[in-house]
């Protein structure tokens, strides 16, 4: 198990082991937040499934609106239709990436542009896609939701995401959370074969990495928590741990 | 530091010491979200603000759409707010919690359904809320959202909810995810003062807890994963690892 003493910048070869993925997800949990990040370029190498589905299994132990466990993961491997989700992608991505580079993006955006911009070209290859949906409650696929039960919705899949994302992480799989393929929920539907009431939110990339994980910058956290009300600040000045 | 051998049913003192925060926040990842559940019943012992803060700083290393971190955080723990959100809360509660017991709900159902009860009824002693809130990109609060954007845009703070909920189970603090007291956006943007465009998602509820975390049951993974296409489950006899 490869890892530097730093652990702040380490690369994990592949793997399909059973116990060297099990060691992997006994990553210290501060560590595997703080080094995670999205690793859009990924190696055509194909990803065993167990590794996938031991990632998805610690997905599956984050909560849910009511512990309704709503949640639907459709792991797409298949060329067909990793290339009809790139089509979708391609469309939203020539609309919304041109809008990104004409709002004069800074370094930090640029690089980031760039690695989309990456993941657009070469989507078929990567190894896994998981689109991750969750239920619908109301059997009403298409009409907007009020505040409250549209958080409880996506509230129940994204907390799931994010322990996939940081499973994929610590294994040492590069993991990426986007949405622009899924930008028509109708034709996403139609490509996986969803029912009405089960919503595509978004998809999780998977590949072994060509990058690194590794820190990322962040605004000061005194700058976005409150005390009691919105506006006291009292932690603006406080030093980053 | 208390860990017993098992390390899926332990109890971890108060604390407000910096470095035994750090060695509880390197808990094994899988760890923390095999153990983590709702820990609705705590202690009204207050929680220092360092324990908070150090788990709203791993928070804030989640991923947002675009990297907008447009994340906004409101540490309630004034008596008078809690209680103004305790009546919000208990006025939801009444229809919502009437309606669950109406359901015929199962052993495990009823369970929780005790556990809110208790909630709503000790809300004003649990000693910190986070509010959770998200800038809305679009200026226009009460218009509904395409799907994608909802999407999106919830998909924006809930992973940092996750890892909120992930570091105060390895600190040994007891976290629950709720929505109820935030039935009324309008009401709790007058309680927390929110400008227009932030919009309050969830609260996280923090306290150290009188009960204790442990394994959870859930769905084996075979019955909600499917490949290529919604309702090819090749892995529906899967033993979970």
């Amino acid at each position: 198990m490869v890892r530097p003493d730093s652990g702040m910048d380490d690369y994990l070869a592949p793997t399909s082991d059973t116990i060297e993925i099990q060691a992997r997800l006994a990553m210290p949990l501060a560590e595997a937040m703080l080094t995670q990040r999205a690793i859009r370029r990924v190696q055509p190498t194909p990803v065993d499934d167990r590794v996938v589905l031991r990632c998805l299994e610690l997905a599956l132990e984050a909560p849910t609106a009511s512990n309704g466990q709503t949640w639907q993961f459709v792991i797409v491997k298949e060329r067909a239709v990793k290339a009809q989700l790139a089509a979708q992608y391609r469309r939203a991505w020539r609309l919304y990436g041109g809008l990104g580079r004409l709002a004069r993006p800074d370094d930090q955006t640029v690089k980031i542009l760039k690695s989309v911009q990456w993941q657009v070209e070469h989507f078929e290859e990567i190894p896994v896609l998981v689109v991750c949906c969750v239920r619908g409650g109301t059997g009403l696929p298409f009409l907007p939701k009020p505040a409250i039960a549209a958080s409880s919705h996506y509230g129940s899949i994204y907390p799931s995401v994010q322990n996939l994302l940081l499973a994929a992480r610590s294994v040492g799989l590069g993991g990426a959370l986007i949405t622009l393929p899924l930008w028509s929920n109708l034709v996403a539907r139609k490509i996986l074969a969803l029912p009405l009431n089960v919503e595509p939110c978004c998809i999780v990339t998977l590949g072994w990495p060509k990058g690194r994980y590794g820190r990322k910058t962040r605004k000061p956290i005194g700058t976005v928590v409150h005390l009691d009300r919105y506006g006291n600040q009292p932690w603006k000045d406080r030093a980053p741990a």
